[in-house]
């Protein structure tokens, strides 16, 4: 009988996409650049917090952000509004960014002229999981009204991410959402993740978070010999 | 204020693939070989109809299979039942095939032993008529229970196809599919598209499909000077 031969597309797309993502953080850390990767659900708040992130360090660094959208440019338009460079990826469907598509971004911008770079993913907390971009931090958002059981549905993204931003805790009040809970399952997938508590709304708690993340940038800046 | 770059994934990608297929499309006439690409809905008869084609003429012509999948090789298993090489494509969430994998199956195939290669692209109405894989002649299944108002909804897959197989005819007989309606909707959208109509489970229509297929293949073998 004749045999079957089989090709594995997705594991072969990974791979390759895993190789480049090793190339951009080695050309990143040579020339000192910090890259965020900020994933998270549709809604979840990644443009607020980014808009608010922008507010509080712009003056600090010089920083640009790359948009992910499947179809519009409303989110760069915002940014560019702070007078933030930015780079709007349309991928005209797909569901995550990936690594060629962070390459074909950088040629875009100016880099030499950069500090730190804030990628904002597509809203989705499967597939841009897989997708390594060569980050120097992954960070995900999850917002109070998707429920504290996420981490037992989306186990990778909670797992690959250096920082969680827990937003709209102004939703908190009078939910069910149970924060010491949420903790617990996520420390147990991830124990060294950085957890932030934050309303992008009211403010409270982004001054927590930039803090980390200007500290992470200057890690970059000034690494240890 | 700063501005905007846009970076438009899928044309970039859709103007790639359409490069090689044009390559792909090239090679095979070169080497007069026949490809088919084969598309419908899931459940709409593709390996059905595949099987049927390859018991009719794998004694007349030299036959290969390319079978698209998302996760499986139950389809590919049944092409090797009938003693005809099988390439499985697990594409691993991908909804369509395109021209890239095509040229990764040729590899694992004995090219020059091969007059005909049929591919089972993935089920799916929208993706897969966009990415053209270079074959020779685009075919796609419409089943009686998928209802007459399909080339209303999927436009682009009647226009981009050269013979319209209508399959499950069985299922006409009290139902409310109107096959003169449908003839005249295709029609409107692609006024040369080959039409035919058979029952893969009764064998109804199959010799006319078939002797239709082998006319094509010998095009291919014996082009005209």
């Amino acid at each position: 009988m004749a045999e079957i031969r089989l090709i594995d597309i997705k594991e072969d797309i990974l791979s390759d996409n895993q190789a480049l993502a090793g190339q951009i953080r080695d050309a990143l850390r040579n020339h000192r650049i910090f890259l965020m990767n900020l994933m998270a659900s549709p809604g979840g708040g990644k443009t607020s917090l980014i808009l608010q992130t922008l507010r509080r360090l712009k003056d600090k660094f010089r920083m640009a952000v790359i948009e992910g959208d499947i179809d519009s440019q409303v989110d760069a338009e915002k940014v560019i509004r702070e007078d933030i460079p930015a780079v709007q990826i349309r991928t005209g469907g797909f569901c995550h960014l990936d690594a060629s598509m962070i390459e074909m971004a950088f040629k875009e911008l100016e880099m030499t002229a950069l500090d730190a770079i804030i990628v904002e993913n597509i809203g989705n907390l499967v597939c841009p999981a897989e997708f390594d971009i060569g980050a120097t931090r992954n960070v995900m958002i999850l917002s109070v009204p998707e429920g504290d059981d996420k981490p037992l549905k989306y186990p990778l993204m909670f797992s690959i991410c250096d920082a969680l931003v827990v937003n709209k805790t102004d939703y908190l009040e009078g939910s069910d959402f149970d924060l010491p809970v949420l903790r617990e399952r996520v420390r147990k997938l991830n124990p060294d993740i950085r957890i932030f508590e934050v309303s992008c709304k009211t403010g409270q708690g982004i001054d927590a978070w930039t803090q980390w993340l200007a500290g992470e940038i200057k890690t970059v800046q000034n690494p240890s010999p």
